[in-house]
């Protein structure tokens, strides 16, 4: 039995834990240490740590306090691990916590975060997702049901000063071109629910206020939320510090490529079974700047698609250059616009993008003004059949249920 | 056997051929006419019609005329077809002409149409790729062999006036914001080189004054580049005029995921067998605005990847914004790097990632200010293990061998 | 959270659990009642109910009590189940028991059980297989790792008088045809080490009398040993007796097609997360008379092969008739030689083609006098390569290391 | 392009054809000669050399002359292939004759030659199955569309004296223990109809005599039948003689495990393109016995399967010893009955079964007394759902369609 390193208390407040932390600073002290070739367990809070419940009102996806994201569990030290090594990350398994069976998806309020598709679903929804072993479906979402690709969708090594210099700085510069932006151009420092792990005094408040957020993903990885980064994966993380560091958290049961509902995957507590490996210097011998990484020998074999394309031309028909993250948003919306044609409401239809292993392709990016993404639906999700026939769809669904919102108060 | 409807011959200049032509235009005549239900051959050029030979000088991919680009084969008029029908396009086969049993992949010079690296590799290259059955292989670019992935690059229906109005003025409109711009935003009408089909006189001139450039991909499908719209794929495309008018081109024996070296998969001359059905009504009863389509049941089976990752940051450390454009360009020039350390020089491991069935995904694109690409480069498509060891990549080529460059003139 | 049915004690001996026997008979009481629609855990001894140690010492597999075995959990009630009906088995979710967390594979000696290749290997040999999350590996047999495609060897509903009689009545015949044989024919009814569950007295000991050994897979399923019954799959079982009778064990970690070394998978303890589901009258309505099954949509992916022939020749040169069992034999001896010259004893391979997700495919029975079996052994399971070039292969392990052996008393 | 070595008319009786020949022996002159690394084209007849209609009356199969099969193209000599050495032919495509774009699927009858379920269908029926691109469908078998998955049925080199001699004399052996059986137990050999390719007078006489029939896989690989050695796959043939002398034929559009109809696959007349190299000594250095592989990476993606078990009882409750061919022939008469139910004829079923990619897997073959197989049916092939449901199964055909049956006279 592999040991677990690292515990957490559903029912405890994170920040009561200091094998947590949810900033990266290259001071926050390792809680545990291992040795390469170790295999163990770590335990992670779902990303909020705890802030939505199981139920059928949105209001506390509205009123996330998303300054608390993500609470990671770590530093884990790696002993001999120097900087420009590569950490070798065998995820041998994961699984959900016994006490939490359950998971979520949201959609945050345009005035706290918002998401993917912000301007189309501008209010605050959230979806519970129950999990059958290794499957899951929700109570208000009908008609579908999926195996879990489950993942972290953070899970990294701690920068070393010059690292988190970098990143602030330019991410300075990038919310200063619009400061007063809703939602945001990018989540800044604050202390505001910083939790620094098991610093103290002065030096953790020196280290909160300047600690990067977890918010996005970086050249360490970070927040990829990658969904084929799943359980049975390999992945080969930079190192930038003595024992590198490694934290990880935010479990996803399953996820879309994308993300695009932003909370986001089905959001879970749980546990993961890792093994961890060290190639010396290995970021020069193999030219490494972001993580790599094979995905897992196991994982769910939905490989039946619905595609859909989208091009970079805005809802208002408005032209950009080669812009696939348009493009991409424009696929979404027609599938969006295709499953409400077999009864689902649109809110309904994005959290289906969301939350199953649908796959978003970079199909054209060179094809002047235009790039084209595609958007690929697993029809073996559905219980019924999704795919275009001379009759017309047939509406699967009569609209009674949805998926809770609550409004902008 | 299905008869060829559509022929063509390499030997003569496509303009002499009346079904076929390069631009998009309600007014070109229907080529040939079929019933729903038939399934038939159609023979196309290379998209430059010819203008690249197989030889070792990269002058003529230097020298190519854009305003050529891209000879289609049609239009096909389908009986009964109305405006907002679907067009139900069975591919049944594709193969490659007899007599051309190869193709071709460049860079374009910047100066002349450039590619998704083209800061990086600035000047005209050419790799040409030899055919074995299913399979291709490059003197230009050692150790690899895929199986193909054969696609057309482009393939949809006439529009209708109203719409092609529109793609002239939403283009214009963003070409005008930098009009000096080298490569320019958008690639207007042009009578240079134009090929109406069968239109002559002042109706043709007129045409060809306003006729869309095939360039991109818009909302009837068109210049999707779509690798996975291959063989054994069906693709349901929206209708605007009486009678459909189907045209298709720019095959390609394989190519990557964003086709990211412009010209830009395996470029080839070559023939389709299609079968086409009706869905009266489709696009109001599905909610169609682009064309949906399902894979092949039949593609290539290479499934064992290793991913590389790339964030919104560019070469420079600025930071973007949730740009997927620019974290998969991160994302290839990573793959790039790394193949470099197994002896490939830059060019080629471009070209691999342009020809090769490697997979680019928007994993994330939410997490603020960072989107989160994916490049899945298929492990099985070289002769040697590019995996990470604990003792480094071993050099495989030695360098002697190069994709060759025609210096800007 | 899934309540757990029925618990099992790995300390305790299974002839004092109540809900677990090693019958089938029609009069063992339920155990347990469920309504269709509910889903529930069944935790399960290990097929030998513990005879087996994790050591280096393969006595315990020489001398194991096969009158023991299999220990199943159940039988299950479903209420409103009537004879006719398909029981309709989702199988959610398997693993280990967390105090055993390891297998066993093993060969019987010749004089007590033997297996495929009893000629060949003739005395008891054991490996251990150690689980690290998903997958495992074995201190026996360096070099491969594989993650495990778990499974249950055997289940099945309980007979009705008629089917049982029928069975005794035709394995008897068998048996009688060459009593003395070894290893014998059959595997006839015997009080011996007989397990029936909650029945006590004159009706328990007229039951074990006739109970039918749970060793073959019969009409109703009971040990069918299909790898492919995993974790995930739904299965469509035929209905005998009011209440169904659904009991279950035998858990495999991982097993090749034909469980060829008998005992004969990764064995081991564990729990099924399962949901049941009635099909009135499935029987009649699909003109079922063995079960059905869809696989599971979460396996591991292992699908580069190397594939061995097979033909019906015996090992003397003996020509046999579409004999499709002779010709896997074959096959499988060809494996062995083939993984022989990369170092492997014979009996670590052996102990792969057991354990390994290897498939067993009849690849021909029609061309006299001929059959052709095919043996298809996963590449991706080696730690090196092992497909064939001119250069002959490399030895990669040096002998050192073999599976214990424990020769006949 | 490839040269075509071999060409075969089909408007030709294949016996004036030099490079062809239906028997094995070693003095068969070498065809053509090849250099290792090349890549070339062979073209082969249908095996029955073109006794087949396209026509809808079954009296062609019932009097097929069985003797004449199969014609096969070569041998093709290999420049500096010895004896011992191993023959890697990479199979780089196969496709139709132009000529001939449909293929046939036929039940001989009891009376000459049988197939699989014989007892069950004992009189001759004949479907035929049209080439749609990579796609077949038949008139007579209405419901079901496959992708090809092309293959040759029939492929190995000649063999030596001393093989011949024991092929020859081991199915002797067999076929004289009940030499009046009907169908008989192994097809000797035999001067009627037998093609020597370019052999004349005396020495064609004497080698006629003795020559092996093709109808059996042997050592050298021969008749296999196996479906996954398809185009893109890559074989090793053990080679006996100077030159190798590599032959041909028997090419399948598409075929289940198990070619269980006997006529067996859809059979087509085509072209292979191959190449050729040589693993010297390669028998020696990897123990190979029988001919290995590794399938194509580009196959029908068909793996959404129900799965069918049967066990070794026989029709009339016969209980055999772990005999896998009574198991499969259950396992399939499962699924024959099943099919039924939504319509098919037996004969239909039985069709289907030989002719699309279905799986026949060895499940269990040590549980004492009942061996274990499974067919896996491929549920995509159907334009209808066949999977259980609580309503029961459609019925989807009417019954007015049937295969041709010619009966016996």
């Amino acid at each position: 039995m592999a040991d677990t390193l690292i515990s957490v208390d559903l029912s405890e407040n994170p920040h009561t834990n200091e094998k947590v932390h949810n900033r990266w600073h290259p001071d926050i002290p390792i809680a545990v240490w291992v040795e390469p070739g170790d295999d163990f367990k770590i335990e992670t809070y779902d990303w909020t740590g705890g802030q939505i419940a199981n139920d059928d009102d949105a209001a506390d996806v509205r009123d996330v306090e998303l300054e608390q994201v993500h609470y990671l569990s770590g530093p884990i030290g790696v002993k001999g691990a120097e900087p420009g090594d590569l950490l070798k990350v065998h995820i041998l398994d994961i699984g959900a916590k016994e006490e939490m069976n359950w998971g979520f998806n949201g959609f945050f309020s345009k005035q706290n975060g918002g998401g993917f598709l912000t301007e189309h679903f501008p209010e605050a929804q959230k979806s519970i997702w129950d999990f059958h072993g290794m499957f899951t479906s929700s109570r208000h979402v009908p008609g579908v049901k999926y195996a879990g690709l489950i993942h972290p969708g953070l899970i990294g090594c701690l920068p070393d000063r010059k690292m988190l210099d970098m990143w602030n700085t330019r991410e300075k510069a990038l919310f200063d071109t619009e400061p007063d932006r809703v939602p945001q151009l990018a989540a800044l420092p604050t202390t505001q629910a910083a939790h620094m792990g098991a610093m103290q005094g002065d030096a953790r408040a020196a280290a909160a206020a300047e600690g990067a957020r977890t918010v996005p993903p970086r050249e360490h990885g970070g927040n990829c939320d990658i969904k084929d980064l799943s359980r049975g994966s390999t992945c080969y993380f930079p190192v930038y510090i003595d024992g590198a560091g490694l934290s990880m958290g935010d479990l996803h049961f399953s996820q879309g490529d994308g993300e695009i509902t932003f909370c986001g995957a089905i959001e879970m507590a749980g546990w993961l079974h890792i093994q961890v490996e060290l190639i010396k210097g290995g970021m020069e011998k193999y030219g490494i700047r972001n993580p790599i990484f094979k995905p897992s020998p196991i994982t769910p074999k939905y490989d039946d698609y619905l595609i859909f394309e989208g091009i970079s031309v805005d809802e208002d028909g408005g032209q950009h250059y080669l812009d696939v993250h348009i493009a991409y948003r424009q696929a979404c919306l027609n599938a969006i616009e295709y499953l409400k044609k077999f009864g689902y409401t649109g809110a309904q239809a994005y959290a289906i993008l969301g939350t199953a292993p649908v796959q978003g392709h970079i199909s054209g990016v060179v094809d002047i003004p235009n790039a084209c993404a595609t958007l690929w639906l697993p029809n073996e999700i559905f219980d019924f059949d999704i795919m275009p026939g001379a009759d017309g769809p047939t509406k699967h669904l009569d609209g009674s249920v949805d998926i809770p919102l609550a409004p902008d108060l």
